[in-house]
């Protein structure tokens, strides 16, 4: 083994930080082992110095990151502070200056992964980022390296824990999405601002790194169709639970069938109670790939957390210092099929449509008519009558994104049909 | 790009080297984008060469795959043989002769891993075995790599999809072990001679493997304590269903409490339906993993057949053609940890004993004295007597295999025990 140890520069030192500080430290001996030379935490840029941060010497704690990342003898940047700027800004430089960089930081790479795998390969150095998605799950390395002898066609994800016991609570209670966004928040689960959760945002940021990925392909978060859960009913699981499904946030990277084109988007759907992915409860995560030679294939841990997420980064870290030691580089962006990625609109895929309509002979020859129109056909249909009103149910065989909206925006237009309830796709099927 | 190919010999062309074959040809470009450089299918080594194999081009067929290895232009050595010898002779041959190898040979892997392991790294060489464990489950990678800074503590897996399949059947339908084995053997999921998957040998082969890798020590295939599924019955079932359970047979590798040794095993258990492994049907299989950061992580997927195997396969060639390219080695042999494997009687659970008893007053007394005595310790026990005769279910709180076993051989002297009607581990609590 190698005496001489790898320094690593760690920014952040908040949850996940303080957590990959703690492990540096506690496993010092099984991560010198495994990479085949010791790692030594060099220094830990952080943006309040006063804050007392257990099992990390005060000598290393500096709030100039940009000096720790141009000291010019870091072998590894793990970048933990999340966000755009100064982040961005701190990942070149350290390639510029010579470090491989280990991130979590799913908002950058999903905006900015082709700048930074650039300047990280113009650089000869590594770019690794497993614990940007789905937290403890290894996911990046496998759909990178374990299936890079396979086509993967659809990956199917819960990618966002929140949302994931959000609507967990409301399926198993009852409970309105107020109600259980509060005591998601109560617990912790969520975010003072859940924004960023509940409408899908976050969740958009990973489907555009695993669309990339899994496609070969650059996938730009404009590129993700997004649309968050805050809409979802105590009434859209009684219909779920009625069509045998459960309701899932999920983030969808597919091959159109014709394979030329890919779609990736995040919006609520029914999906089987039989799928494997209905069974995840709480704020577990868990994605559902789906290639060519492997089938089906599902991917399931905690999604989220400093213990999770660090578990993640020390991964990469000893990936990439074994990489350092032996002089070469993992696997870099792999975007050669560049395949366009289409809009929402050319989406295929099963609808669940709620109509409240008058309650009088006719309407559902109406309603079907406009449905015949559009060309979208419908599976099955259910009327309930009560008290003068009715609602339609209606649930279609695989449609166009756009051709479903087209539809719907008919029956708006129609007399007899009171409104829309809800509209929800059905996946997994 | 690097024009000039790399060259791939296949030892064997059944279901999955067939399968290998066709992958490398259709998708040959993708292949070389992913790798830096074409592959080239140099030679395919087979039993029968009369066997017309589509798509596998005549004159690349030998039946001296001891010629092929030694070509000594070789780059990547795929053994989908199976089986001892030759497999062993050959990939150490290959070796000696400059290639990497990729092999999907778990009981080779489990028995001389680590003479295999020395042989690799002697010449400097790649050995890669993904598909050796859960078919195209990626396990191996993730363990070796994603884990590779956090602490495994116990994997617990439905590694063999034919005893799946069969005990999926027998929970489902209320089927007896023959009828549900006769419906597999029917299927295709089950062998004509059943004998490894049914006694365990296949999963206890993967154990190992798995053990070693997760705890960074050498398992032999001998440690591994088994145990076959052919006495499970439907009474057993009906029993697991009254605890909220069903049965699985596991493989089982966990560190003790106090981390100083690992033991590894294979029998049927218990497990709670709320368990995600309880949810894994038919003859898919799924890894569930508990590490000290990461917290529990689960994997599924096929766990066999020809194209999810070539998947495993293919990756891993991948990632072999990649090092070659770059003049370097994947993470080898890891068993510096080196931790003494116990025998099955220090393996701590919980245990559901089912007995037959007299129908008469004093019985529970006894029993009950007998488990204090051996100090096990009892959560709950239930008795059910019909026409003069009674049973006793007991569930025990966690004790030692060694500690249970006296226990039962005590309840067998007792004039009021008639029989044990079954044993069962309770796992995954």
């Amino acid at each position: 083994m190698r005496t001489r140890p790898l320094k690593v520069a760690l920014l952040g030192c908040g949850v996940v930080g303080s957590e990959v500080a703690r492990i540096m430290t506690t496993h010092a001996d099984d991560l010198a082992a495994r990479i085949g030379a010791p790692v030594e935490l060099a220094g830990v840029a952080v943006r309040r110095p006063d804050r007392v941060r257990e099992g990390v010497p005060a000598e290393l704690v500096t709030t100039d990151a940009t000096a720790l990342v141009k000291r010019g003898d870091i072998d590894v940047v793990v970048e933990v502070i999340g966000g755009i700027e100064p982040a961005r800004t701190l990942i070149t430089t350290a390639f510029e200056h010579g470090a491989s960089v280990v991130s979590a930081n799913k908002a950058l790479l999903a905006q900015d992964g082709a700048a930074l795998h650039a300047a990280a390969e113009e650089h000869g150095r590594d770019l690794y980022y497993e614990a940007a998605v789905a937290g403890a799950i290894p996911l990046i390395r496998p759909l990178r390296e374990s299936l890079a002898g396979d086509k993967v066609n659809r990956v199917l994800g819960i990618v966002n824990g929140t949302t994931n016991f959000i609507l967990d609570k409301m399926d198993s209670t009852g409970a309105g999405y107020q109600e259980a966004l509060d005591e998601a928040t109560a617990l912790g689960y969520a975010e003072a601002d859940p924004t960023a959760d509940v409408e899908g945002f976050d969740a958009a940021a990973k489907a555009a790194i695993l669309a990339g990925i899994a496609f070969h392909t650059r996938v730009r978060l404009d590129d993700v169709y997004r649309e968050g859960m805050t809409e979802v009913t105590a009434a859209d699981f009684a219909s779920a639970k009625e069509m045998g499904c459960t309701i899932k946030l999920l983030a969808i990277c597919e091959r159109a069938r014709d394979g030329a084109s890919v779609t990736a988007r995040v919006h609520p759907a029914m999906i089987p109670l039989s799928h494997p992915l209905a069974s995840v409860r709480g704020a577990y995560n868990a994605v559902f790939v789906e290639s060519e030679a492997a089938g089906q294939l599902m991917f399931y841990g905690p999604g989220a957390g400093g213990s999770p997420t660090a578990s993640a980064v020390l991964g990469d870290l000893v990936a990439v210092c074994r990489n350092r030691l032996s002089g070469t580089t993992g696997p870099g962006e792999s975007a050669y099929a560049a395949l366009p990625v289409s809009p929402m609109g050319d989406v295929v895929t099963r609808y669940h449509i709620s109509l409240d309509v008058a309650d009088k002979p006719g309407v559902l020859a109406q309603v079907a008519t406009v449905f015949a129109e559009h060309g979208v056909s419908i599976d099955t249909v259910r009327q309930q009558g009560k008290d003068g009103e009715a609602s339609l149910v209606v649930v279609t065989h695989r449609a166009s994104d756009a051709a479903l909206s087209g539809t719907v925006e008919a029956l708006r237009k129609l007399d007899t049909v009171r409104g829309v309830a809800s509209i929800m796709r059905v996946e997994g099927e």
